[in-house]
Parts: C-alpha cells; sequence; structure tokens
C-alpha cells in the first residue's frame, strides 16, 4: 500500500464522515426523529417544539458541534453522571496525550524514518507506506536513541496525565458520594445464601438473625421473590396498561407540558405503589400460610436490608457474617435501578461455577473468532484473494479497485463481524450473574476490552492460524522480537482501521441509523407512535474498549509508524465531541456507578503503556541497538512500580467507601432531621414488581424506561 | 543406578539414622542436654531432675517414639497450640495419601512397568532402576489405562482427604478463636499512617479521629515509638539485670520450685510494669514539651488503639478509614508477643515498594542458586566428573565409591547449600516490612516454598544452565512433554534426595546437631550456665516447606516412578514421629496465627496434583496413548473447580472473623463481666519497651524469651 492509496482511503472516509455528520444535522432537525436523537430531553420533559416548517431544517449546521464542544465537564456531571464524565476524561486524556506523541513522533521520528536508509526516493504520493516506518531504519543506526528518547517523552507524558486524571476522578467520585442526595443504595445490604430454616419463613430468618447481630442499626428488610409465569402476566398487563395511560396524557402534552408532568408523576407513582402494596400483600399471605392461587411467590434466599445509617450498611457488607463463608453473604446493594433481579435467584452456590464457566466460554469465542479475521487478513493480500476466486482477476487489475480492496473492504467485513461480539459477551455476562446492571455492563465490558485487543492486535500481528497464534504466545521470550517484526508490518492496516472503524463507527453512532430505521418503520410500516419511555442508555460496554484500543494502537505505533497518528488524533476530537453530543441528546443514565469505569480505562493504558516499551525492546534488539534497548528497561520497571503506586493509591477509593466520608453524611442527615424521611422512602425503593424492573429482560439496556428521572422526582 | 546402588544408598541412610536417633535417646537422658532437648519444659518449668546416675541413661530406648506417637491431637493443641496441629495434620494426610498411593502404584503400576518392554531380564538387584519407571513402558501400550486409572484413584482420593482436613483445620481455627481466653489483639487494631498534624502531637490526632468516628467503641490509643541508641543501651542494661536476678532465682529452684514460679512472676510483673510506667511518662513528658533529655523518644506514625468490643476492632479494620487509602490505614493487630516493633517504624508509604523489591530480589536469588546445583547435577553424571577431575579415575574406578558418589554424594553436597536458603528468606521478608513476626515467618514459608520446589524440583528436571531452563519455561506448550521426558529420568535422584534430605534431615533435626554443640560450647569452653530463657519456636519457615516439597515428589513420581513412595511413606511416618516429639519437649509457641499455615499446604498440595496431572498428560502423550492423555483433561479441570470451591468454602476463615463469632464472644464477656477487666488489661498488654521484645533482633525466631507464658499467667 503506499501513500496514494492511504489518502484514496482515508478520503473515501472523510467523504463518508462528512455526508453522514452534515445528514445528521439534517435529520436531528425533523420533528420525526425526535426520539432518536433526543431521547434523553424527551425522557426530560424538554421536548422542543420543531413542527414549524422552515428551509433552515434541510441545510447543515455545525452549530450541535459547537454547542457539544463547550459544554463543561460540571454540565455533563449535573446532567449524565460521573460515569459519562469519566468516559469524556478517556477521550480528554487520549486527545493531550496523542497530540504530544504526533508533535514527537512527526517531527522527531518520522524525518528519521524516511531518511533511514541510502536508498532512491520516488515520488512521496507514491511511496511505500513501509518507508516511514522503522523497518526502514537500517541495523545499528546511531538515530534510534531519537526513537528511545521519543519513548520516553510519551511514557513520561502519560504517566503524569495518568496520575492527574486518575486523581481528579477520585476525587470526582468522592465528591459525587459525600455531595449527592440521599441514595437508598447506601443503606442497603443485600444478603444472599440464607440459610434455609427448618420451620418458619426465610423473612423470620433474615430478621432474627439482624436483629441479634446488627439490633442497634437494624431497620427491616424486604424479601426477593421467584417471579412465576403468573407475575409475569401481571407485569406486562400492567406495563401495557401504563404505556396507554401515558400515551392519553401524551396527548395533552402540548398543551400543559408543566401540569402533565406533576400529574403524570403522581399518578405513575400512586400506581407503582399500589402495585407494590399489591404485591406486598401477598406477599404477608404468603407468610401467613394464606398462599394466593393468582399469585405464587416463592421465597428466594435472598433480601434486600435496611439499615439506619449508611456506615452501619457498609459495615454489614464489609465484614463476613457467618463463619461459613458460604452463607449470609453480604455486598452493598446496587442502585434501585440498577438492581439486576432475575440474578438474585441463582442461588449463591452456583455462582463460583458461573464465573469458571463464562470465562472459559468467553476464552473459548475469543480464539474461535480468529477464523473470519484470517479470511480478513486473506483479502487484504491480494495474491491470494486472487488465487482463492480466479473470476475476480480482471476487476482487481483495475488500479482503483485495487485499492480499494487493500485499503479498505479487509477493515469493513471485519468491523461487521465485530458488531457480533458485544451481544453474545453480554449473555455471558448475564449467565454469570451479576446482581447488578452496572457490574454486568462492567464485566460485559472487560470481556469485550479482551477481545478486541486480542483479535484485532494481536490477532492481526501474529497474523495466521490458530495454530500458529498459539504457538506464538506459548513462547513469551519471542513474543517482543515477533511483536517487533510484526508490528510495523501490519501498521498499514491499523491505520486503515483508524479511518474505517474508527472514523465511520463515530459517524454512524451520531446518525444512529439503525435506531433511525427502526424509528422510520415503527412509525410509517407499524403506525405505532413514539414511545418516551424507550430510551437507551449508553453503551459503555462497547464504546469504553473501542476508545481503549485506539489508544492501545496509538501507544504501540507511535515511535514504529507514526504516519498513524493524526488519523488517531482526528478520531478522538471527533469521538470527543460526536459523544458529548450523545451523551447530552440521546441517552438517558439509568444508574450510576460513579466512575468505576476509569480504573479499566487506567490499567488499560498501562498495559498499552507496557507494551509498547516492550515492542520497543524488541524492535531496538531486531535493529541491533544494545544501549536503547537497556534504556528502554528502567522505563518497563517504572512503568510497573507506577502502576503499582497508583493501585495502592487511588484504586480501593473506587470499590469501597470510607468510613469517614459515611459518618460525616449521616451526621449531617441527622442534624438536618432527613433521616427518618430517607427511612420511609427506603421502604418503597427496592420494588421488585413494580412494571419498571422488568426482571427477564436481558436486552432492557437498551430498550423501556427512563422513569427513574420521574420517581425520582415524585420521591424527592 | 541399579538396585543395588539404591540399597547400599539406603544402607547407609537407615544406618545413620537409627546411630542419631539411638544417639538422641541416649543423649536427651543427660541432665546436661536438658535445655537442649527439653527446652520447652524448661521454660514451663516442669524440670525433670535427671542427675541420678544410672546405666539406663546410657541406653538407647525407644520409649520417646512411644509417647509422640500415642500424644493425641488435643493434647498437643492444648500444649503447643494450633499451628503445631497444622502442621502435625500436614503429616497425617501425606501419610494416608501416600499409603493409598503406595498400595495402588506398588501393585498395579510397579509390575506394568517392569514387564512393561519384552527385554531380557537381568537379576533384580542389578536390574537399573529406569525399568521399574514408566520409560519402560513401550509405546501405545494397551496398558496404560492402569496408570490413568492409579491417577484418578490418588486423585480423588486427595480431594477427599485434603477437603476434610480442611474442613476439620477450620473447624479447629473457629473453635479456637472462640473458645481461647480473651486475646488482647481481638480488641487491638494497628494504625499506620497517621496524617502528621501542623500543630499538637500525632497522640492527639489519633485521639480525635477515634473519638469522632468511633466514639461508641473508643477506648485508648498507645503511640508506637521510634526507638533511639538510648533507649536500646537502657534496654540491654535492663536485659542483663533480669538475667542476673533470673540466674539469682534459679539456684533456689531446687529447693521451693513451686515458690519460685510464682515469686518471679511477680518480680518480673513489676519490673516490666515499672519499665512501662517509666516510659509512658517520659512519652507524656515529651507532649507536654518537657523533651527529656535521658529519653528522646520519637513518636511513628503508627499505633495500637484500643476498642471496647472486639466486634468494633474488627470493623475499624476491615472498613476503609480515610477517602486517602494511603492514610490511617487500619489491619487487626498481631499478638503482644508476635509484634515486630523495629518494622512499625517502616513509613508506610514505603512497604509497597519494599514489597516489590524484595519480590525481585527473592526471585534474583531463586534463579542465582542455580549455579551449586548444576555443579551437584555434575556430580551424579559420572563421565562428567571424570572428564573435570582427571585424578579421581583411579578411585572412582571402585565399584562402592562408584555407587556412593553416584548414589549419595550429589544430594549431601546439596542439602548443605540449602541450608543457607531460610535465612536468606527470612531476612528479605524482614526487610519487606511485616508487622507481625507470624506473616514474617509465613511469608519467608512461601519464598522458601518456591524456592525449594524450582531449585529441587524443576532445577533438577530440566537440568542444565540457566539459559536452558529459561527457555523451557518460556514455551509452556512445551512444558508437559518436557516435564514428561524428564520426571522418570530423574527418578532416581529424587529417590536419594528422600533418603539423604529427608530422612538425614530427620534424625539431625532430633539430636538437633548444632544447638547440642554451641550448648557444649557454651557451658564449658564458656562456662556459662543455662539460660531457660532462650527457647526457640517452631521454625515453620523451613519445616513445611520441606513436608510439602516431599509431597510434591511423591505425587509427581508416584506413577512414573512408584518405587519412591515406600522411601517417602517412611520419612512421612518417621517425621511424624520425630516432629510431634519435638514440638511436644523442644519448642515453644510463642504466638498462635490460629492454623494459618494451613492455606500454604493446601494450595501447594492442590498445586503438586495439578503439576503430576499436567506430567502424566505428557507422559500418556509421549507414550502415544489419545485415550489416557484424553482421560486426564477431566481431572485436570475438575482438580481447579475443587480448588476453587475450597477457595470460597474455606479460605476466608482462614483471614476474617466472622461478625457472629465476635459478637456472641462479646456477649458472653459483656454477661459474665469479664469486660473491665479485660480492658483494664489492654492498657498494658502491648508493650515496646519491655525487655521482652527486643525490637531490633531479627535472629529473635531462635534465641531467646519464653517469657509470654510467665507474663499470661501473671496477666489473667
Amino acid at each position: 500500500m503506499n501513500i496514494f492509496a492511504l489518502l484514496t482511503s482515508a478520503g473515501i472516509n472523510i467523504g463518508i464522515c462528512a455526508l453522514l455528520l452534515s445528514l445528521y444535522s439534517v435529520l436531528r432537525k425533523q420533528p420525526g426523529n425526535v426520539s432518536v436523537y433526543f431521547g434523553r430531553r424527551l425522557a426530560e420533559q424538554q421536548n422542543r417544539s420543531l413542527d414549524s416548517f422552515s428551509l433552515e431544517r434541510f441545510v447543515p449546521s455545525p452549530g450541535w458541534i459547537v454547542k457539544a464542544w463547550k459544554t463543561s465537564d460540571e454540565e455533563i456531571l449535573a446532567s449524565a453522571g460521573l460515569d459519562a464524565v469519566a468516559f469524556v476524561r478517556m477521550l480528554v486524556f487520549s486527545i493531550r496525550i496523542f497530540s504530544i506523541a504526533a508533535v514527537v513522533c512527526l517531527f522527531g521520528v518520522l524525518p528519521l524514518n524516511y531518511y533511514g536508509q541510502y536508498r532512491h526516493h520516488v515520488k512521496i504520493p507514491s511511496e511505500s507506506l513501509d518507508v516511514f516506518t522503522i523497518a526502514n531504519v537500517e541495523q545499528g543506526s546511531r538515530w534510534l536513541w531519537v526513537h528511545c528518547l521519543a519513548l520516553y517523552i510519551i511514557s513520561c507524558s502519560a504517566y503524569v496525565l495518568l496520575y492527574f486524571e486518575y486523581r481528579r476522578i477520585a476525587q470526582m467520585r468522592l465528591i459525587h458520594i459525600t455531595q449527592s442526595s440521599p441514595n437508598p443504595s447506601h443503606f442497603t445490604v443485600l444478603v444472599r445464601s440464607i440459610p434455609w430454616p427448618e420451620e418458619g419463613s426465610l423473612s423470620d430468618v433474615v430478621h432474627n438473625f439482624f436483629t441479634k447481630y446488627h439490633a442497634s442499626s437494624y431497620l427491616s428488610h424486604q424479601m426477593i421473590y421467584r417471579v412465576g409465569k403468573v407475575q409475569k402476566l401481571m407485569n406486562d398487563a400492567e406495563k401495557v396498561y401504563k404505556k396507554v395511560c401515558l400515551k392519553a396524557n401524551m396527548m395533552d402534552q402540548k398543551h400543559c407540558p408543566l401540569k402533565y408532568r406533576s400529574g403524570l408523576c403522581v399518578e405513575a407513582a400512586n400506581t407503582s405503589q399500589l402495585s407494590h402494596d399489591e404485591f406486598d400483600l401477598s406477599a404477608k399471605n404468603k407468610d401467613l400460610g394464606l398462599s394466593d392461587s393468582t399469585t405464587k411467590l416463592q421465597e428466594c434466599a435472598a433480601a434486600f436490608v435496611f439499615f439506619k445509617t449508611r456506615y452501619a450498611a457498609v459495615i454489614a457488607s464489609e465484614v463476613l457474617q457467618s463463619s461459613n463463608p458460604m452463607s449470609w453473604v453480604t455486598d452493598l446493594a446496587p442502585e434501585p435501578h440498577d438492581v439486576h433481579w432475575s440474578n438474585l435467584w441463582i442461588p449463591y452456590r452456583q455462582l463460583w461455577f458461573r464465573r469458571i464457566a463464562t470465562r472459559l466460554a468467553s476464552i473459548v469465542f475469543m480464539f474461535l473468532f480468529i477464523v473470519p479475521v484470517t479470511f480478513v487478513q486473506g483479502l487484504s493480500q491480494l495474491d491470494q484473494l486472487q488465487q482463492a476466486f480466479p473470476f475476480l482477476k480482471g476487476i482487481l487489475k483495475k488500479k482503483f479497485m485495487n485499492q480499494i480492496v487493500t485499503g479498505y473492504l479487509p477493515s469493513v467485513i471485519f468491523v461487521l463481524f465485530l458488531y457480533t461480539v458485544p451481544p453474545t459477551m453480554m449473555l455471558f455476562s448475564t449467565l454469570e450473574g451479576s446482581f447488578s446492571r452496572g457490574g454486568r455492563k462492567r464485566s460485559t465490558c472487560y470481556k469485550v476490552l479482551y477481545f478486541t485487543i486480542w483479535n484485532v492486535f494481536f490477532a492481526n500481528v501474529l497474523s495466521g492460524s490458530i495454530i500458529s497464534q498459539l504457538n506464538t504466545i506459548s513462547s513469551p521470550k519471542e513474543i517482543p522480537t515477533q511483536l517487533a517484526k510484526a508490528v510495523p508490518r501490519q501498521a498499514t492496516f491499523f491505520i486503515t482501521y483508524v479511518l474505517t472503524s474508527g472514523w465511520a463507527s463515530l459517524s454512524s453512532e451520531a446518525i444512529r441509523l439503525f435506531s433511525l430505521i427502526w424509528n422510520f418503520t415503527k412509525k410509517y410500516i407499524f403506525g405505532r407512535k413514539n414511545d418516551p419511555t424507550s430510551v437507551p442508555s449508553f453503551p459503555y460496554h462497547t464504546e469504553v474498549p473501542r476508545v481503549l484500543l485506539f489508544g492501545l494502537l496509538g501507544f504501540t505505533c507511535a515511535i514504529l509508524a507514526p504516519l498513524i497518528l493524526p488519523f488517531l488524533l482526528v478520531y478522538f476530537l471527533l469521538g470527543y465531541v460526536v459523544y458529548r453530543n450523545q451523551i447530552l441528546n440521546v441517552y438517558v443514565s439509568k444508574y450510576e456507578t460513579g466512575g468505576r469505569m476509569w480504573p479499566i480505562a487506567h490499567n488499560t493504558t498501562i498495559f498499552s503503556l507496557l507494551l509498547a516499551q516492550i515492542i520497543a525492546l524488541g524492535v531496538f534488539g531486531v535493529k541491533k541497538s544494545p544501549v536503547a534497548s537497556g534504556f528502554v528497561i528502567p522505563l518497563l520497571i517504572f512503568t510497573l512500580l507506577f502502576s503499582e503506586y497508583c493501585r495502592q493509591r487511588f484504586r480501593p477509593i473506587f470499590e469501597k467507601f470510607s468510613a469517614q466520608d459515611l459518618i460525616e453524611m449521616d451526621k449531617e442527615d441527622e442534624t438536618c432531621g432527613r433521616m427518618d424521611e430517607i427511612h420511609q422512602q427506603l421502604q418503597s425503593a427496592y420494588r421488585q414488581f413494580s412494571p419498571d424492573s422488568d426482571s427477564s429482560e436481558s436486552a432492557e439496556d437498551d430498550g423501556s424506561i427512563a422513569r427513574d428521572v420521574d420517581v425520582k422526582d415524585c420521591s424527592n
């Protein structure tokens, strides 16, 4: 592939991006698409009236870019929560570090690579891309210290930036915890694996245990029930009823939006309160032995236990309760909307087994996925393609087709395959048994991350069959050399990957093609109205791994093939605008993990740095420059030390609450006299049978409900 | 090496063992050696009068064997604590599993190995040992399923035995915690990394923090001081004074031992109380700004904080105290005699760094140790030896010398080298900064364990230079095949290793040669008297790894070279008698970790099982028996699952205390009205400046003090 092919590919992609983004800026102004592009605002009932016909509606405009760029972190924090801010900070960190890397590498390393060998330079457009990589530097060159210095500058900037970002997010998390309005999850402990009593109900066992051992702080508890089929039907019926209600209300919306809002709230709250009470009653009936034939409720060995103070709840969640570590297992409860009800039914004794099984399954999936990757790799090697499909020979002889096939097609097919990964991993994480949706998403995020890094980076670099890959990873000593040889060779693929997968995914993220088509079909073919309750939440489990993957590509290729850096920078800048826009307009944050995505980003960046350094070690080895190799080793050690320090200093903040903060918060609430009110609200915070908490729907993350906003407003 | 050579070696060792043990049974009856062989009894003041001269004193007798054998676990528990019982249970487990393995392998596998190939069998004594290993079974043999079945029987017996042992030790630990007399460490939390105040003393900071956040449960605290040179001198002076006192008292001992005991107690208690008060005073002086010129006490950012109940202490130790995870670090305090005072001065911020540095240092040490091992390996290959030292040719031509050199000498040299390992590892563990002696010993135990397994097992099996070893470990896929080829080849070495290192170490452990010589020199050359305060504690850090290493050899060689099993069984049986005898008579348990050695033993056994199965997998692969290989894989998976289950089920019991138990204990003490008394005792439980707690002496574990018994008696 030469510069011209690269520019062709870049040209196509810039064209597509510009087209899609212009289309977006037009489409978002159409009133019919409000539910697609302003789901979040719709959910917040700040419905803009876009009905008036004007020419302006059909002219692309960059206003949204300016708005997304100018919104401050504080505004995002206020409207979309800390998770969104943490995600935006990943982009900011990437922009900063790769700006530095771009300056250093384009002006320092690139010329060295280009003039690395005495050779006849053709005109730059027809120059092979390999000429710009480190592969062009001759063995034992005296100029390799520049590469080493560039690596030092990039690594040290990364340490500094990472440290300050981690500290910043940790501070924000602390503020988020201490300053936020009382959160029922802080007072609640999820108890699992309650031992079955010989007589009496499980509820009594829970009551007795906590009144005995946590007498001073125990408030009440709420058993978790296994939902039978009857329940499900009733829930569905109620859901339909509520939707009808909502739609009826919607009719009046335009006339009195404000009144509507409060009206709906009260009504919704009443309805769900009613349903809640109803089921409470039936639960009590069951406790009294009066089993109701219509509502068969089966107690699970799990319960939410409410405590009087946050500190007491944290204590109960962290201290080992019983001398059998597999009974009375306590964890701090997730937020009400974060609870994954159907996983609470899973017996605790199964969990360790499920965890191992799903991990194995993901690993198997990770390796079997190689088959399409190998096929795609074949496509990018023209000769093999012509051998496999002789009839293509004629077409591929044309220069333009040739360039498209080598520069563009491989990545597209590959990206299409990648779309199947997040749902599969989400399925694995659901089976794993996490009790919170946030936990499930985080677990999926890890799986998708490992998957992407393995299949996009390593599988491409090491290329070839599964067996040859296994051979490579089974001789760790060879890895630096292997990578050192392979990464510069694959740099072309990575650059086109940034162009296709990166840029294109961003513009398709902006335009939300699937939602747009679905919305269109729903409206004009099925004749359904917009459902303001179906606003998706931000897909962290697909977007975080993607951003981190591009970070990995950036770090590893920076000094080897600096040409990738400008493309990456464009990606991150575009991503910054698009994601902020989507966070502000499209997605609703239904629950909050308080920035717990950040440690994933931090650790992955450390991993990327280590990998880049190991590859550099290999490259300097291959280039026979022992001095440069020697200088990389202290850097490797320092990266490990830095990582360990950050783990000691910041990690616990993301995993535990500190006694000091909790006690201060409790004291403040007590002096304000808010405690009783909070205790009151606790009783109805976790509603297993409210239609909001559809306990069996695993695809929920991209459908239904944004009513938490309403319910919260009511309850506060 | 043939059977005759093996029998020669065994004969020499049996002779040496019998000689040493007979010698022991005579020496132990000599009154001059009481301090060597009855240190424990001496410390407990149950001094037996052995002065009367009789012939019986010089006749070997097996009485001690009978006594050691008959003592029940309960008696050991009562006299030497749970750690000793856990150690004895390791031996019991080994005896049981290797009895089963010996029966299965000697009657099932051994004949198959012997008749595995059509070959001319010579007379058994001249038969090479290789004939008895799996190396003699021909490729693709139909009889390999017997080996596979034997592996299944051994593995399944191991699962069952391991499970019940783990459950048993866990139960004992729970009983130990709940039934033992009130332990000051249960009420005490060690706080480190206390933030330095801008004004006022650290002590005030601690007081303010805990009265603010743990008002209801905070009792008092005790700062930790950095000991200056003056302190050390004073401590030493006091120590000398006390020793003189003790000796003076000792004179009267024979006349009124009972009175003496109580007398000493009171005196000792008074002395140390006095010194304690004195230092308290000086601490107060310092707080008031009246710095005393003679006693410069420098506060450290660490303190012992006492709580009113056990539960409160556990809460304070487990909950994150501050939003900066690197300040106010809390841990449950070790027992008073378990505290490693000088490590408490280390700033907490250094610890993570020290941990990494010492780990790296141990790994480097582990690999550099290979040099003598390689040399020893050379010795066992006669040809190489003759090449290196041509003048030996004549000597080595003699058959007997030849047999000694190949069968005996290599192990002896190797064993001598191994003696330097535990002190080195202990040094590393001290530098690591563990705040308790028990923790340091456990850490050393891990290091010695890794070291021994690597250098005795892997380094011997993979043989050759460091580089060829690194080559092998750097291609993990090859490991099963490599091991499969090497282990049967090295079986001879392992058998002689059991004979020399195993048997001989046991008899030298019984006879305690170094102590004996030291005692003799001290008495007759320096003219010093016995010092009843210098009783060593049990060297778990050397003995646990040794026993576990022999377990590893047993598991890995069982089906490959079953001849090792009878020798191992003899080792474990002898070990059972010798160690019980030593535990009962020689060593004093100064502190108690409550069986926390057991998880190390459990995990190592699981590792041994896994290794045995991986090697079997390789062997069946080499022997071209895919069916047998296929059957090993489920076993591997089951081992991993079993390990994970045990980790879930039992591990937390060894790491945390359960709320249920602690609250019950607190309640019981409160209803008995014992609480006030306990609180009183707490104040003087941790004495930094009592001469007992010599804070800078790292070799203490094998020297000084058994006064805990006395002090305990006084304070209870």
